[in-house]
């Protein structure tokens, strides 16, 4: 049988700010990409987190991003990309610690936002980020944005590249999202991402919002869960892949 | 010949700030407490750090403070002990990634300011930092302050614990460092300095402002150098110390 | 016919974080307290409120707390009596001129939390409070505790005082109030709340929950509107103000 | 005889931090632009720079910054035009509040580093610098880069602006700065300086590293003081500017 990941970013709390259903999501997704403290997230609802994931077997990655709380880091940080390795080194060891400390274990690192944007079209930045894992831990899988210049940057270090569809986002016919806030950019209808997400997995391919079609491996698929529309997308998502005969498991 | 080693906290500045002439610091201590970004630090000033340490053979080790630049570590935040054990886990797990990605390996954890002072009186709080560094690595060694809570904590946690005494603080009769602003709580002299260790290192006891000594291993000295006249007393009590027939090296 | 005032805190969010419902609360209450951006709040959120607060007709008041948004105000940060008067003055400025970009005026100062905790039995505190008000702008009013060292402090700075009482929170036999966590902290039932102010209102005094009496003025009362039941909460005791015959105004 | 002012950066420490000498820069410059707890600052350093300039005779601007401490606001943080206004009339007030607390008053605002070398080409950042000044306080002067978008802008919001040039920056053909790190772009001798300064100001002209010259008031001088060098610069500024008969004199 055929296996897909569902991966939600989570933990995006900061101190008394709640952001999402995480509970709910943990029960959808297989895997939790968890905020680092940078553009969301403490220390304590990290730990949270990673305890909570490891209740219910979710796998766990560091979701490293711009050190802008304010930006939810959306914001593109005009950074060098020696000073983006040395963000998403420190995330991640801070990240491992706080997993070992829940009884968990980061598995992946999946880089977020502005951040995973440039990274999406940048050779540099997505080399950076690469490289900041290798040379961390080279063991992790870096979770990717299908058809972008992540790929190539984790097979350069060596790493395991893993390739996530959105299935509440729009493609352009290069393969690549369309910025949120222009026509297409997100996908409102829960029937009409399942089923585009369907013929994605089967296409073996991003298929662009003019039926463009841009060859990908498609193993793990993002849902959100900032609000109860998007967790019931996500738990339609998931109905659908297992309607059609798909086992829902973790990659790593 | 006996071994002793000298410490000093390092890689404090932020950004654009400096602090400290780390470089020169660099040549005379065999252990560097480096900042990890909440009181003082950030990923570039600990990745310069680290590797220059790796250069110059000198033992790294994670200084965990509160999360208040603007205080510096030097105020106590009221968290409660769990919060203690995620503030310093992160930061450890921060230091740990830096580090292995600068080409070096934290040996050790030291608690900062603040938190440090808290942790010497208060068994809860000098627990609760135990506890963070044996769920990340059981196997770092606690730098802790002579004849304090901390040492009983980092044995019932199982850890190594090495005793640190402090080059130009003065003790109360309690063993405790009398508090910065008090008469007696700074020593400037650095002849005076460089006899007063000598003396508590022959006794293996802290001596008192008044003179009452406290039994204790001198494992470790700890030594400033955030001005010039600092970085010359740490050349003083270096000399001093090699004088004196004992060789200078990490405890780790 | 006699009047009061109803006040709550308002624009409590923070970049992507969102907290209390502020458009319903602003269509009960009389005086709106906006965070100042150290312990909440941010520019773009002060604006919207003041803006909104002006549409509205709803009086709005600079409301300071510690630098601390982890905390969200609520941990005493150890400061100097001239460091509350500078974070204050600091916040009280930023907030008079977003309030005057927004076409609004700040009429009053609260202070938040733990910063208004304190000053409510510390005199030193609260008279940093007033002398930060009082240097800044003379012809602000002061809302403070009722009962408390707030009172005095307003006076000797020659600032007017106004006296709240908490809608939903219990009082000791000193006047104080019960804090968070403790038993008869929080009053949750809406009917009861709104019985006991108006017992206080008539009596002139704060009354605790054994039944005290505290003699204070009682010229405005604090409702809270972080979630639906606080809303719900605000709106049952202006009802009931209102049906006993009061006019719900602002004091400034 | 005609006048003209020398201004610099000051204020720009933070917490434990310290940036540049303050004092020796009060003694040589007419105008001190003030940090406001951004890019760099805080309460306790604004307030006391404040006074001492009060002291000294010297005038007082606020100089905002984008949020970034990180960056000391040279980085180019992306916010719409709107969030440019908000955050200029947030740090304004906040330093006329505690320009008030220290018994003096801001007289104009200048903006800092990357938001500064925004609005010195961008119509719309420099239109939000000068509308946030304007709804703040319309009798405030904007301290604008010499023949930049910021003089238009200005004029366009009513406000009054003064020209400065900087002691040691060179300028391309085009009138802009050079950016920071490009051959040409800092002026390391006093003496060269001192004598580009007295040709840009008797041509009344902005001079370009070819030669070029671009028409220009001349109002203010801009010298930096981050170092012992920098001092001795604005030393060597202002002694020649005298030499030749100006008397130097806040523009205020």
């Amino acid at each position: 049988m055929a296996c897909i990941d569902l991966n939600s970013d989570l933990g995006e709390g900061f101190g008394a700010y709640a952001c999402g259903d995480d509970a709910a999501m943990l029960g959808i997704v297989t895997s939790a990409n968890v905020a680092c403290g940078f553009h969301a997230g403490d220390p304590e609802i990290m730990a949270k987190t990673f305890r909570l994931a490891k209740e219910k077997g979710v796998a766990v990655g560091a979701h490293p991003g711009f050190d802008d709380l304010a930006g939810f880091g959306r914001r593109r940080i005009p950074l060098t990309a020696g000073e983006v390795e040395r963000i998403v080194a420190y995330q991640l060891g801070a990240a491992q610690a706080l997993a070992a400390y829940a009884g968990h274990r980061i598995s992946y690192v999946k880089a977020h936002g502005a951040l995973a944007n440039w990274a999406e079209v940048d050779a540099g930045v997505a080399a950076a980020i690469a490289n900041a894992v290798k040379a961390v831990d080279p063991g992790l899988t870096l979770l990717v944005i299908a058809a972008s210049a992540q790929v190539k940057a984790a097979e350069s270090a060596g790493l395991r590249a893993v390739s996530e569809v959105f299935a509440d986002r729009g493609y352009t016919r290069e393969g690549r999202l369309i910025p949120r806030g222009q026509p297409g950019a997100m996908i409102e209808d829960a029937d009409a991402a399942a089923e585009r997400l369907m013929a994605m997995i089967e296409a073996r391919a991003l298929i662009a919002h003019d039926g463009a079609r841009i060859p990908t491996p498609v193993e793990s698929i993002c849902v959100h869960g900032d609000s109860p529309h998007a967790v019931a997308m996500a738990q339609r998502v998931r109905a659908r892949l297992e309607a059609a005969g798909y086992r829902i498991a973790a990659f790593s």
